[in-house]
């Protein structure tokens, strides 16, 4: 799949989107490490902290498949004004950083989109090992 | 899909469990209101709030995918020593009830399950109408 | 603190609610095992899943604080219609458990308030304890 | 008070961790924009997604006593191997940009501690404006 077709399939995926509450539609699609392509969109809640993005829907479904590494996610925000309202917000590029993605395409509705290597968004990023935990309490 | 059945896709799903800091592998299957069926397990992190539960990622997947209702839920944890150990959150209830489930089966690995009303699992559930919010501040 | 004091404490933190994307003001107050009183209110965030709700702010500061148990909270929703847009969230309830909450009330802005047990707001509640956890994958 | 005292403050806070389940004790103390300060540890839950972070804690439990800004954070990691091991996870990142916040020190039990300028933890950071969001579902 090329990045623009990935950047389309979130764009789709959109329309799936149950959020109410910001009405801001996002759809996410990623590529797992042997190519297989999941999409999702954000579903919010009354309770606006058991909310879920896009891209956090659309990694941990595809991780639940089997998958323990995605390489690049493309995020589509239809209701941006402009790229630089569609990125992911900081929770999600944790949840990003813990199965080694690569690249990110942020986009709007419609119009170019931009791409990062994953670096670029999650500097010094936070990783526990769980095989080096030790009871200290 | 029998309850039966459903019981066998949640126990199934579990194989796709990412545990590897709580070691608690559970599987969830979701029934929406045309019939069809999700099935996902829980997906930790490095940073634990950022983790998310079987049926949670079961239900915001199928919600993402179009679907409006969900009618009944299973979920099943491998690593749960009896019943009592296998319930789902309260944040999970929370998701649940955005999305009006009606019976909830509770599993674990093997043996007998359980099947519960939602309202015997969340009374006094809190809703927020989208529609009412009304500027305040 | 009586009662009723702990539910007018519960009314004043809401005037800390940062709420912009809800506007649904709501204050908590907390006691602990040895009568020590925390207060606070919901803190939301752009990205709504990071949002915080009140009682769960009151809670986890107070348990941050050294206290390990809380017997009763308070919560207070100024913008609720009527007591039925109170309750608290299943997610917050799954935090009250954590910590042994015995009591629970809930009010509006002002007039009468209930009082809950919690058993009567969390029943089959999740628990999972760390000592039991064994390596399992 | 000083950078120094600062993350002095957030040693001591981390005190006050109840982390039964990651056994990752860390603190961490904010300073507001009129100078006062705010420490708090992080606080977990048998539901792992229920779980808050220690910074977050903090921040959250500022903004609810009436402050809207931010400057400074500091955290301190009790169980981290060093410094690589102590920085805030993204879903924190994503809190502290909510509030301004310029500075952040990263620290373990003892020894140096690292200072970050917020730019350089969370580049093209998201964030919602409520007074724009339009009604679009």
């Amino acid at each position: 799949m090329t990045t623009e077709d990935l950047v389309a399939t979130a764009r789709r995926a959109a329309s799936g989107s149950y959020s109410p509450f910001s009405r801001y539609r996002v759809g996410a699609a990623v590529v797992t490490e042997d190519g297989s392509v999941y999409s999702s969109a954000n579903v919010e809640n009354s309770s606006y902290p058991v909310s879920q993005c896009a891209e956090a829907n659309a990694v941990n479904y595809a991780i639940s498949q089997g998958h323990r590494r995605i390489t690049d996610v493309a995020v589509a925000c239809l209701d941006a004004e402009d790229l630089d309202g569609a990125y992911p917000c900081g929770r999600c590029r944790q949840i990003l950083n813990e199965f080694g993605v690569e690249r990110v395409m942020v986009a709007t509705a419609e119009g170019d989109y931009r791409v990062h290597t994953f670096g670029e968004l999650l500097p010094y990023a936070f990783t526990l090992d769980p095989d080096e935990r030790e009871p200290t309490q």
